[in-house]
């Protein structure tokens, strides 16, 4: 259907709800080129601070924020100390901490200013999960996984079809979206990495989940 | 890839960090086949839904609630008035108002009991993201996107290869994990739809994106 | 003050920026008073409970619910294992854990129904502060704390001198205010009872204090 | 009450339950100082601020981000335009608009950060709730209310008893305590203010207050 897309539909328009299923493909498609792609020893240098930390601190704005919970409530459910930078009973983070920053551009300022708090003020750990290796944050930074977002010219495949699927410069996956999701799937493959390592059951998780929702 | 997985690891362990590359190209073939059957009736009646709204008010429990606030966020850069259930500006649910509710097993006590109110109660309209067709939350719901997560036989392959490479039962991507992502991906799609049928320009969206962080 | 406002404004508006200081008096005299009057049992009740729970769980809604966020951040800085219901690395509660909620109504239907969950499925020990001792939550909870909100009639002068001032019906604290600002600052006395009896020091309490902010 | 404590108990510790009625006593005593000694000017200017900006944006951190949530929420009561920076739904700060930030020490960094982004790059008004009138935060804004915290000499009467209570430098008030109660107070008296200066109803306020909690 891809190659549908490339062929059939250039510089015209989608009939109404087309869009989401070609868009969920090329989306599709991207993750797995990214994970062919990952650079596996950055990964386990993430896997390793994480094991190691004493207490982890999760951090980001926006929809990076949101997908720093997501990835905060699953270690939770793998029963390590972690907490969200800016919730109610967030303590203070100690020098054998890990604090792990998410941020596409790696310069959203709170972020970096936080950052620089953690690591040259109390020195934390730090590790990044950015789109821009040359970032304030990923310089910061003992560790850096690179998610290639919607800048990488090497998958560009989502930029590439949503230009000549409309004939016009709309983009369709705005902003952070790519880097957003692809975050999002990285770090529960990093969840998956922690699970078999430490040979976690789905029960041992599920006693932990919250019981009053 | 998958075809070495099958083949060569069954029983066997992974070597550290080729877990998070395995289950990232997991995780993007389900994206892909998850669009590939997506019900375009049921995606295009909430598109209206959507833009008929007065008022849309996202809600979800944990992962859920994440994936709610996501998609609520860029339905704000969109320009349209949207709250999330729970946040400390959001205003009463009005009778021509959409609520969007997201909940795998659709049987979120908290979620329903709230679906409940706005439904039967207030009259407002009630979408639901789920993977449970025959959940409370679907039965109350206007409109159902029905998103097939880690309990769909006919889309196993994740469950399937995960049992085969760790030739045990460990669970590599537990509780909601495959719901969340999934519907996330969806829910970026269903922004791609409303960009398209809107004209909206990334320069919009821009110009809305909070400026304090 | 007070007599001058009884006496001389009684059915005629107050001129601009002189509701803020007479409102202050008022609600100063009525903390005065409810301080006064607390039932010392049951704040001795509760102390214990807090000191003896295995962790401690706080949760409301609305304005109630960011009074239960400020007293679960003291708790914390005192080194108590605290959560807030709904945040994002909220465990399950257990048997020996302590479920607080604040409640003026004692009635908020999705409190009322974790609480149920909390005493009735889980068996956790369950604290109510409200105003109403007949509600739901009262009935549910091993140890409650009346706080005489807006509609206790013996302490009715803010409702009371409100009507006068006026000569009308204008509620100038409206809803809940009078039982949220009444319930803080109870709950910020029960910190210096717990301060008092466990001989904490302010430097203790810094060190624990967010240092990313 | 307050006699008996600074005659009967100095250097003596209170019986378990005392501390509680004691300290709602002093604060509330606090409290009324502050609202006889608040400077209606400033109010006013607040006030107008208000009613005259296109959209409001609250923010603060730890606590005092909490009491910026509960104005924020009265405000949307109030059928105000309102927003708390930092949740999902929160757009863009506008030229037009109004940056309301708490701040006891008007240093916290993250906060004097992002004002300085509203004040200076994007041209809005800046109101600040602080104790210090020689802060960062008070020296960029356009208004500023002096809340008379713990470091204020002339009001000192809660450290001083506190002191004396205990007969040793324990602090029973700590860190921003005062500030935070006071401030919320302060803001529940702008209520009020707005409140009479418009003819709002308790009705039209309940009519806007969430109805999924």
């Amino acid at each position: 259907m891809a190659n549908e897309a490339e062929k059939g539909v250039v510089g015209s328009r989608l009939r109404d709800g087309e869009y989401v299923s070609l868009l969920m493909e090329l989306m599709g498609e991207h993750i797995k080129k990214v994970g062919r792609n990952i650079n596996k020893d950055s990964v386990n240098k993430l896997v390793e601070d994480i094991l190691n930390a004493n207490a982890i601190f999760l951090m980001g704005a926006g929809r990076s924020g949101l997908v720093a919970r997501a990835f905060a409530m699953r270690l939770m459910h793998l029963g390590l100390k972690v907490y969200v930078v800016g919730e109610t009973t967030t303590p203070a983070v100690k020098r054998d901490d890990l604090v792990i920053a998410i941020s596409g551009s790696g310069e959203t300022r709170s972020i970096v200013s936080l950052a620089r708090i953690a690591k040259e003020e109390i020195g934390a750990k730090l590790a990044t999960i950015t789109s821009n290796p040359e970032s304030s944050l990923a310089k910061l930074s003992d560790t850096v996984i690179l998610v290639e977002g919607k800048k990488a010219d090497e998958i560009s495949d989502v930029d590439y079809l949503e230009r000549r699927m409309m004939g016009m410069h709309t983009k369709l996956t705005p902003l952070g979206t790519i880097f957003e999701i692809t975050s999002l799937i990285l770090l529960d493959s990093v969840v998956a990495e922690l699970i078999a390592r430490t040979g976690a059951s789905e029960e041992e998780l599920k006693a932990r989940h919250s019981t009053l929702e």
